[in-house]
């Protein structure tokens, strides 16, 4: 793959690892970074993330990238909706907002829905990470009308940066993450929140992993949360469904009910561990 | 710290990470275990984690470490009440057991009842590791007719292996190692339970560690659990709370609460952070 300027809108954790990503893989001959936060894009450029930064897009941009929190991915679209390049986003919700573009507008057929499920509870240009993506996946959710030119590009510039792609609809997608992401960390927030400091001593290697994601940045995690809270909703019932069985069965003394349910998960995630690590 | 006979009753991970951590650190001349499972046994013995099997505590031993299962020690801590060595247990709850052995005799004074910080989701003594008590805190609650002699010989042991000592009463250590270490499993076996296979493919770094522990040995935290069910129904419910206040304030897009709350976990976290790693 071969890109003239690669365009990189929000220069954070995973905007700057793909400006990183791209530049030591020799996938774009410029890449150049639109950044709201001044000294982000001062370090970004500094530290050779990027080769220049912009206020706006460039005209001649041939892939553009939408590295912005979820709730803004929007208006970048709308109004990059005449730019003739191809467009992704990384948000990690994608129907609210489809839904949001399609409010106000038909939904631009170089626009791309992505996802790569890649990530890290730390933020920032300087967190960037030139391997984050090698390996991860990285959910597409093309819609009706979107190109097969745009579909091409994008994927072909993940697959250069390491991704294996799988396909789904904006619904499945978040549906699938609000279980397998937004939920753990929902119930790390709300489980950090109640640790107290004199705690700290008596916790182990299990409590640090646990509580690993309650660290990330919170103002990204409530948006995510509350863009996707109707699925989140959905997993949050499943789960408190399998929490009162196994509370229920230990107050009781179910061995045989608590048990299973116990068995089930850790030969699930025993199973997982292939397959995760 | 000189031991000539060091018995450990159940060589699993724990007895046998203690095995090969006193065999490495020469605190012992000799280790004894005593152990049901005739294949972990033999696998300790041609392993180097002790030095011989036998059926019973031998009479020499100048130190006890029973490392079975928690709802397993009252059993071991009345059959060597007449034992006059020290005589420690690794459970991780401790009220429970002293309430088991108390209900049918007085607790014998040699009996001082530690817990270490340390674990694996990992078990069986194939798991031991040298090295799993270094840096690692060792509580100990010693009850009122607790001796003097089996405080210190205990507390020099486990000193020599690396760990910090804390005490607590046995309730104070029950209600934090409910918030610390048995809410999260609790809550991690609930949550893995109702993943599904094909969710996999869409997780990621926080998936891994926010599960890992529920890869844990099921009948041990089903054991863990059950004991401890008062302090950890508390536990449950300050999450409860927690997780409540959160979930309205997604539903009704009340930043302000929400924020607040998921701002107060990741700033614990962080800080967290420095003492964790």
């Amino acid at each position: 793959m071969n890109l003239q300027t690669l365009a990189i809108v929000g220069v954070g954790l995973i905007g700057g690892s793909i400006g990183k990503a791209a530049k030591e893989r020799g996938i774009a001959a410029q890449i150049v970074g639109i950044e709201a936060n001044a000294a982000s894009a001062e370090w970004a450029l500094a530290n050779g993330l990027i080769d220049r930064v912009a206020d706006v897009v460039p005209e001649q941009a041939d892939l553009i990238a939408l590295c912005v929190p979820s709730d803004l991915v929007s208006d970048w679209v709308v109004k990059l909706a005449d730019h003739p390049a191809p467009i992704f986003d990384v948000g990690s919700v994608k129907g609210p907002i489809v839904e949001a573009i399609a409010a106000r507008q038909p939904v631009p057929g170089q626009f791309l829905p992505c996802h790569p499920i890649s990530g890290s509870e730390k933020s920032g240009p300087q967190a960037a990470d030139a391997t984050l993506f090698d390996g991860c996946t990285l959910v597409i959710t093309p819609l009706e009308h979107t190109t097969a030119e745009s579909q091409r590009t994008c994927t072909e510039f993940w697959q250069a940066l390491g991704a294996s792609i799988v396909r789904m609809s904006p619904q499945d997608h978040d549906a699938a993450l609000a279980a397998t992401s937004h939920l753990p960390h929902l119930l790390a927030f709300a489980y950090m929140a109640q640790v107290s400091n004199e705690h700290l001593p008596l916790t182990g290697g299990g409590f640090r992993d646990f509580t690993r994601i309650a660290a990330a940045n919170p103002e990204l995690w409530w948006r995510i949360m509350r863009l996707n809270r109707g699925a989140l909703s959905e997993a949050l019932d499943d789960y408190s469904q399998n929490l009162a069985a196994l509370v229920a069965a230990l107050e009781q003394g179910d061995e045989a009910t608590g048990l299973a349910l116990i068995r089930a998960a850790a030969r699930k995630r025993q199973a997982a561990d292939q397959k995760l690590l």
